[in-house]
Parts: C-alpha cells; sequence; structure tokens
C-alpha cells in the first residue's frame, strides 16, 4: 500500500526513530475523488487531522476551503495561501477572545450548538454566519463522537432562531456521522434531522443555506470500505429525499479520508519477548506507541495495516506495544496482532494508513522520546 | 491544597492558555519524607514523572538518585548534575544502540525482563549490573501496571542465571506494584517473588544484591492515601519477614508520589452548556483536556481535586470535557464531577495533584493546542 514514491524516500533517508512519510499525490488524488463524488458540495478539509503546511498548500493550490479547529489552524491555513472566506472556523468550543482573534483575522463562519456559543459569537464577530451542530447517534462509526458535540435537532431549532436575534446569519446546520465511518445511512439519517431543523425554521421565516455534512469518511485500514463514489451517490440520494429540488449549499469536511492513506510510518522492531517459559504468547515492543504517533489505537480503535518483510511467511498472534514505560502504552492486545514469527529485533515495519491523526497527537516528549518526525514528499 | 508560593505566583502571572505551576519546596518536602520512611533505601527518581530540570536539579542537590527511561532522560539527569553512577536506565525496552550509548555515557545499572534483552545488554553493556523485572499483579493500583514489564519469578531465574553466564552482573531484582497504590500488601506479595528469586539464584552460587521496589506510591487526589511512613513500616515489615536480618540493599523509585502534590494546573471554563432543553447535565468544557495535559484522565482513571471560586454554594454533577474537536477529549463522563451550580464561562479552576505525568504527555499541537506550559518555582 506504500506508495513507490514513498518507498524510494524511506530507501535513501535514514533517521533515528521512528518517522512518517506523507505522499502528496495520494493528497492530490484523494481531493480530486471527493470533487467528483461530490460535485456540488465544497470540500472543508479538516486541517487536524494532518496540518503539514505541504499539504495545506497543496490543498490551497486545489481550491480547498479548510475547517479550522483553533486560532493556530486558522492561522497555518491562512499561512499556506488560504484567504479567510475560505476558513470555517469549525470548533463548537471557543473562547471568546479566540472568537475576537478569528473576526479580527476575517473568518466569517462558525459552528455553534448552545446558546451560549451564539452570544459569544454574536459578541466577538457580529453580523458572522452560524452554523448549529446537531448531534447525531453516531452508530457504525470505529471512533463515535458521544454527546461532546451539538444539540438535540429541536434546541439546533431554538439556537438559531436566537442567533438571528441576536443579529448573526443563522446560516445552517452540521452533523458528523462520526469519524471512519462506513454505514452510508448515517448521512441518511443525519439529513433528516437536518431537513427538519430547515424547516422549522423556514416556517418563522428564517431561510437556512447550508448543510455541512461534516467528516467520517473512511480510509481504508485492514477491512475494505466503500468508495467515495459511493458515499456521493448515496448522500446526494438522502439530499433529494428530505429536500426535494431544493438542496442547499453543501460542504463537507474530510480529514481522515483526505490524507490518512497517503501516509507510511516506518518503525523498527526494539523487542520480542515472552513472559514465561511457557507462554504462547510473544510480545513485540516497536519504537512508536500510544504516545508518540499511535495515539489512535486508544482502546484497539484503529487497526492499521503492518507490513513487514517476512509477510509470506507463517503468522502468530502477537501482543503489539510502544517502547515507554507506561503499561497504557499497548496497540493490540484484546485482539492481537498476527505477525510472522520470523520476525526479529531489529527488523523494520511499515504502519500503513498512518497520514491522519499522527503527528500533532504524538506527545512533547513522553519517557523523553521524541514526537513524531515526518516527511511530506 | 495549593501552597501559598504557588497562588503568589498565579496572582501575578497571566498566560493565555492552561498552565501548570510546581513548587520546589513541596517536592523537597517530599523527598526528605522518603528518606525519613524508608532510610535503608535509595532513592530513584522515576524523572518519566515531570523532568523539568529544575526538580532534576534540586533532587541532586539532596542526593537523590534517578531512574531514566530512555537516553534523552539520561542525558537530562547528567545535565542536572547527577553523576553517572546515580542513574539506572530502567527500561526494560531499549534499543541495541541505547544501550551502548548509556554505557558510553558510564551508565552500569539496567533493567531487564528476558532472554533477549539480556544478550543485548551484554552486548553494549559488557559487566554492567542488571535488575530482572518480576511480574506483580497489579492488584489495587488505579493505574494498573498489566503484562507489559516484568517476567514471572521462575523465568527471572533463568534470566538472571542468563546474565550471570554472559559475563553481568546478576545484581538483582525489580517489580512495580502498579501506580497510585493504595494496597499496602502489594509490597508483601512481590517481596515474597523477589524472595524466592533471591533464594534460588543462591543455591546455584549467584548471590543477587538489590531489591528494586519500584514506584506505586501513591499522591493524594480526591481520596487519602496512607502515610509514606505507613509504607516505609510496611515495606521493612515484608523485607524482615522474607529476607530475615539479611536484607538486601534496596531501592524505590517514587515519582507521582515525589512531584504529583508539587503541582497545580490553572485553566479556564470555556463553555457550559446543555445537550437538550429538558437535559439534566450540563457539560463543562475547559481550556486543558486529554490532549494537552490531562492525559491520566484515561478511562477516567484518575480524578483530580478541582478548585473554583464557588465551592462552598449547591454542587451538580457535570460532565467536564477538553477544548479539542475530539470526542475522546472528556476527562469525566462516566462518573460526572460535582462542580457549582453558579460556574460561569470564563471562570478559572485549579486542578491540584498535576505536578506528575502532565507536561511531557501533552500532545504536541492537537488541534493546534500547544501543550502544557509548566512554571517551577
Amino acid at each position: 500500500m506504500a506508495t513507490q514514491r514513498i518507498r524510494d524516500f524511506l530507501a535513501t533517508h535514514r533517521s533515528e526513530g521512528p518517522c512518517l512519510v506523507v505522499d502528496l499525490d495520494v493528497v492530490h488524488e484523494n481531493y480530486l475523488n471527493f470533487e467528483k463524488a461530490l460535485p456540488q458540495s465544497r470540500i472543508f478539509y479538516a486541517i487536524k487531522a494532518n496540518p503539514a503546511p505541504e499539504i495545506l498548500r497543496l490543498l490551497v493550490s486545489l481550491g480547498s476551503f479548510f475547517d479550522a479547529a483553533s486560532v493556530a489552524e486558522i492561522e497555518m491555513a491562512l499561512a499556506a495561501g488560504a484567504t479567510a472566506n475560505r476558513i470555517s472556523f469549525g470548533n463548537t468550543i471557543k473562547k471568546e477572545r479566540d472568537i475576537a482573534r478569528a473576526h479580527a483575522l476575517g473568518i466569517s463562519l462558525y459552528a455553534i450548538d448552545c446558546f451560549e456559543e451564539v452570544e459569544k459569537v454574536a459578541r466577538a464577530a457580529p453580523g458572522a454566519r452560524v452554523f448549529c451542530r446537531v448531534l447525531t447517534d453516531g452508530e457504525g462509526a470505529e471512533w463515535p463522537l458521544s454527546q461532546k458535540f451539538g444539540c438535540v435537532p429541536s434546541m439546533a431549532v431554538d439556537v438559531l432562531r436566537y442567533a438571528h436575534h441576536l443579529g448573526l446569519q443563522a446560516h445552517g446546520v452540521s452533523f458528523h456521522v462520526g469519524s471512519q465511518q462506513t454505514d452510508l445511512n448515517a448521512w441518511d439519517r443525519a439529513l433528516s434531522d437536518t431537513a427538519f431543523v430547515f424547516k422549522s425554521l423556514e416556517q418563522e421565516g428564517i431561510q437556512l443555506q447550508l448543510v455541512n455534512m461534516g467528516g467520517g469518511f473512511p480510509t481504508r485500514y485492514l477491512k475494505d470500505i466503500p468508495t467515495v463514489q459511493t458515499y456521493g451517490m448515496s448522500i446526494f440520494d438522502a439530499l433529494k429525499k428530505y429536500f426535494g429540488n431544493r438542496i442547499p449549499e453543501t460542504i463537507i469536511e474530510p480529514g481522515r479520508a483526505m490524507v490518512g492513506n497517503a501516509g507510511v510510518i516506518r518503525t523498527e522492531v526494539v523487542l520480542i519477548s515472552k513472559k514465561g517459559k511457557n507462554d504462547n504468547v510473544r510480545w513485540v515492543y516497536l519504537d512508536i506507541g500510544k504516545f508518540n504517533g499511535l495515539t489512535e489505537t486508544m482502546d484497539e480503535a484503529i487497526r492499521y495495516p503492518i507490513e513487514t518483510a517476512h509477510d509470506d511467511q507463517a503468522m502468530e498472534p502477537c501482543i503489539l506495544a510502544g517502547p515507554t514505560c507506561d503499561s497504557a502504552d499497548i496497540m493490540y492486545e484484546k485482539t492481537p496482532y498476527l505477525l510472522p514469527l520470523s520476525l526479529t529485533i531489529g527488523d523494520e515495519l511499515l504502519i500503513h494508513g498512518t497520514g491522519a491523526y499522527t503527528t500533532t497527537y504524538a506527545s512533547v516528549a513522553f519517557n523523553g522520546f521524541e514526537p513524531l518526525r515526518s516527511y511530506v514528499i
């Protein structure tokens, strides 16, 4: 799964410790696939997935818009050449002074999900456009979003009405079906709720214009996933079903699906051992773990494809752990990982699908280990 | 629980975003308490708990030894003035070239827990002293260590014999009862296993000398904990029980208990909201969360004491979450946290007991948020 460009790069570049290599050609291809699959939707790249400047600059050149989680991410997008009208402040949890900073930088689109946040935006970014996030059930997602963001649809109606009364533009509704979502019906359910909010406010004379369909598009790890094209058709069908021939402006916020499959981590086997002479499970310790890049193995949520030089040989289930003195630094234990019996200390492994949610998640220096190095080629 | 020095510092220092303040006087007092409670044991501070140079320098001046998890931590201890004979390379998972680096820096004490690691140490640090970590059950610990480190006691006998045959000094046995351990019997059980390894090897003419009793000493969060003095007496009783009047050299590796209660984080309430009009649980969002300092709230393991300016008023259970767009960034949800009804957006909170396992755990820049700032006074 690693591209030839990544393999060539790794063959000639050595670095002490693990490193991530991201192939911009793959990001480029992912962007074009989204454009093709959802031609009516604007693409807002979720910067948090991987804010490498090279990625942001490429996406700016392709015409992408950006979803920022913080003022720092807004500044990264601006530094990469995006104009302020292409950036949304998509975090529903914002300090009022950060909204004021974003406003000063020209940002005019904000996520909200409660009355309190509407008041902050009305004070700090008067006249801005706001979209209200509604809760979805997150069913079918490998990294479900629980209840942290959004409010129930009936409350969204009240929140957007309140925004309208405070002089903001009640602009639309957003939802997020949960990361790595493979149930195509998830969008259908969320769009049904969205249409309810649109219709309720329309009856009061408030015309919403935007449906922010969020992210959730998966990247391929071990299991096959539906194509972006399939997602596009299914989403378009749901839009027609709930909005008829008056489909509003739509945006999507892919993060993982834009960069996940573009990245590969090279890591080294530090130790292979057993805990007792008669144990039949081997522990394999890598120089990367939960605290220097593989945070998303938390609760064994994301199961990355791992490539070794011996994958044609006999395999056995292993417990896979990271290099720190922290016992929480175990990637796969409840469901051990199949690795070749001939795997040896010092072997190099490639961990695929690691372009998203790896570099910025890494600890500053836990146990003295440095954060994940990254090369964008 | 914050000292007057910390309160004075916070009253005069403003910083954007959350910050940790550590009071060196408390670290000093903790060190003296350990010395008094376990006068026969050498203290090896677990650097990973908080490697701030000011802390390391203070401990060097007090005569502390150091437990390092990586070459970087060894270098930090040396930079703080510790001599190499005061540093142990305590991670059982080490690259051979890191062992060689440590050896070149003069380190002569290494943790091992399997045959493979013995071979690496024998090649890269010939003649070094090694101690073998045995598995403990971790019962009673709030942050149990599972099976990641150590081997069963019978295998430890074989591993140490192997070390002896490869020209290393089979120096001793280590164990770790699990972090934040409040069951005093945990040390008794581990010392029983340790004595078994000592006796088995003694019968073969190999005389071990060191018992590394690890860390696990708790810091006070919400619940009262036994005093260090109580731990000391209980451990000494167990040592007498298993070693009679031939008690070997012992060392302890406190980390959390040395710095945890010395630190206080100041944070700000970013948002308080509900998810529906009839919801009776409030969500309280702070500018600190699981990814910029409070990693140990993972699985709601560590429950920090939180101080507000309204603690004398009526309280209600709240869900406490961090500022990122990640739904895993929730500190307390399964067991909501009691906070005052009058708590308002913009209020400052103090999170106590945060001197250990906070700064270095923080993400590099997840969602664009910067790592936890730290001041050592």
